[in-house]
C-alpha cells in the first residue's frame, strides 16, 4: 500500500512500557526513525528503560522516559503494553490526556494461572474495555498481541503476521503502516468487536508453546498474496 | 504423533452434510477409508449429496444418505455442519441419538450481512452453545471453520491449518487424528471456551478475502516445528 500518512512525523508514547513487550515495540520504531516516549509508572523506571534501549539500539535514537500521563500528553499515538490486571486503572489514569489521539491496546485479558484459556471480560475483549473508558474521543485499534518480544529485538524476519483490529479502516491502516515501518506484516482484521479472536488466539499460542516446548509460536495468512498485506 | 486411535473402524455421520463445507469433509474422509453417512433433514437430499460424492470421489468409497437423527444413531462421532441459523434447532433434532459419542461443530455464528464482524452467542461461541443442548454424556469439540471448501475438493495441499478445540485432550487428540488421515495439519486449541476465537478467525478471513478479493484464505502455525503437528 502506498503510505497515507505522514507516519515518522508523529511521537508514540507507549504506556506501560518498560516491560518486554514494550521493549521490543520501542526499539522496532525508534529504529525506523520514529519518536518514542516510554512512560511508567514512576519516572526512575521510565529512565532506566530508555537507557537500556539505547544500548541495544544505539544512542541515535530518538526515546525519552516519563511518567505515563507525561507520555500520553506528548503523544500523537498511545499503545498500552501492561500486563490485564494493570488495564482498567492505566487507562483511567491516561484518560483525561487521550482526547483525539489513537490508541493502540497491546492488552491480552490473561488469568493466570489458565493462560491457556481464553477467558474475555464483560465488555467483549481489552480493546472493547479500553473503547468504554476511553469513550468517543479517541480512536483505538489493538494489535501486537502474538508477536514475542525476543522476536523483535532480534534484526531478523519475525515469522509471523500481525493482526490489526480498529475503528474505521481509516485508524486501521495508520496502524497497518506503523507495523510496515517494523518491518513486519500487517492484516486488516476488521472491526473493534474482532479483537477478542486476537487477543485469545494468544492464549491458543502459548499452548501450542507449552505443549510443544517452543517459545514463541505465531501465525501467517495464508492462501492470499502476501505483496498486498500492508 | 502416533495414532492412539483406531479411527477407521469410526463411523462418522456429518449432520447438514448436503451443503458444500460437508461435502469437502465427507470427500476426503471417505477417501481415506472412513465410512461416512450424510445427514439431511430430507432423505432424498441425502441421497441426492451421496450420488453426486460418488461422481467426484469414486464408487468404491463407503458412504449412505440418511435423515439426521438416524445418521447420528448409526455413527460414532456426529459432525454438524449447518448454517448458523439452523443450528439450535439441528442439535435439538438429534440430541437423543448422542448419548456417549464424540460431536464436532463445524458452526460459525455469522450474521448477514455483517459477516465480518465476530458476533458469539451468549454461550460464548457455537461449541459452547451445542455443549449446553447436548449435555454431559457428549464429548463435544470443534474444527474446520477455517478452510475452504473448494480446497478440501481438490487433492493437493489445502495451504492452512485446522485448529482443534475440544472437552479434554482424549477429544481432540482423536479430532486431530481425523484431521491428519484427511492430510491436513492440526493444532490443539485447548478447551472449548477457546472455541471463540476460532469460530472468530472466520470472520476476520471472510474480510482479508474481500479486501484482496482472493477465496480461501486462512491461517497457518508458525515459529514450531511443523513436523510435530498432528
Amino acid at each position: 500500500m502506498e503510505a497515507q500518512f505522514d507516519l515518522t512525523s508523529k511521537v508514540i508514547a507507549i504506556i506501560g512500557g518498560t516491560g518486554k513487550e514494550g521493549t521490543g515495540l520501542a526499539y522496532r520504531w525508534t529504529r525506523a526513525g520514529i519518536k518514542v516516549i516510554i512512560g511508567s509508572r514512576k519516572l526512575e523506571k521510565a529512565q532506566k528503560a530508555v537507557d537500556d534501549l539505547m544500548n541495544l539500539a544505539g544512542n541515535h535514537i530518538d526515546v525519552s522516559g516519563m511518567e505515563n500521563a507525561e507520555a500520553a500528553r506528548l503523544a500523537d499515538i498511545v499503545v498500552l503494553t501492561v500486563p490485564y490486571e494493570a488495564h482498567k486503572v492505566t487507562l483511567e489514569s491516561i484518560k483525561a490526556e487521550m482526547s483525539g489521539k489513537i490508541f493502540i491496546d497491546v492488552s491480552v485479558p490473561i488469568a493466570p494461572p489458565k493462560v491457556t484459556r481464553v477467558q474475555m471480560p464483560p465488555a467483549g475483549s481489552a480493546l472493547q474495555e479500553a473503547k468504554q473508558i476511553l469513550g468517543p474521543e479517541v480512536k483505538v485499534a489493538s494489535a501486537f498481541q502474538n508477536v514475542s518480544y525476543t522476536r523483535l529485538l532480534k534484526d531478523e524476519d519475525v515469522g509471523c503476521d500481525i493482526l490489526v483490529c480498529g475503528e474505521g479502516r481509516e485508524t486501521r491502516d495508520l496502524v497497518l503502516g506503523l507495523v510496515e515501518m517494523m518491518g513486519l506484516v500487517g492484516w486488516d482484521a476488521g472491526p473493534i468487536e474482532n479483537s477478542m479472536v486476537v487477543e485469545g488466539l494468544t492464549s491458543i499460542l502459548i499452548g501450542i508453546n507449552k505443549r510443544f516446548k517452543v517459545e514463541g509460536s505465531g501465525i501467517r495468512i495464508t492462501n492470499v498474496n502476501r505483496e498486498q498485506a500492508e
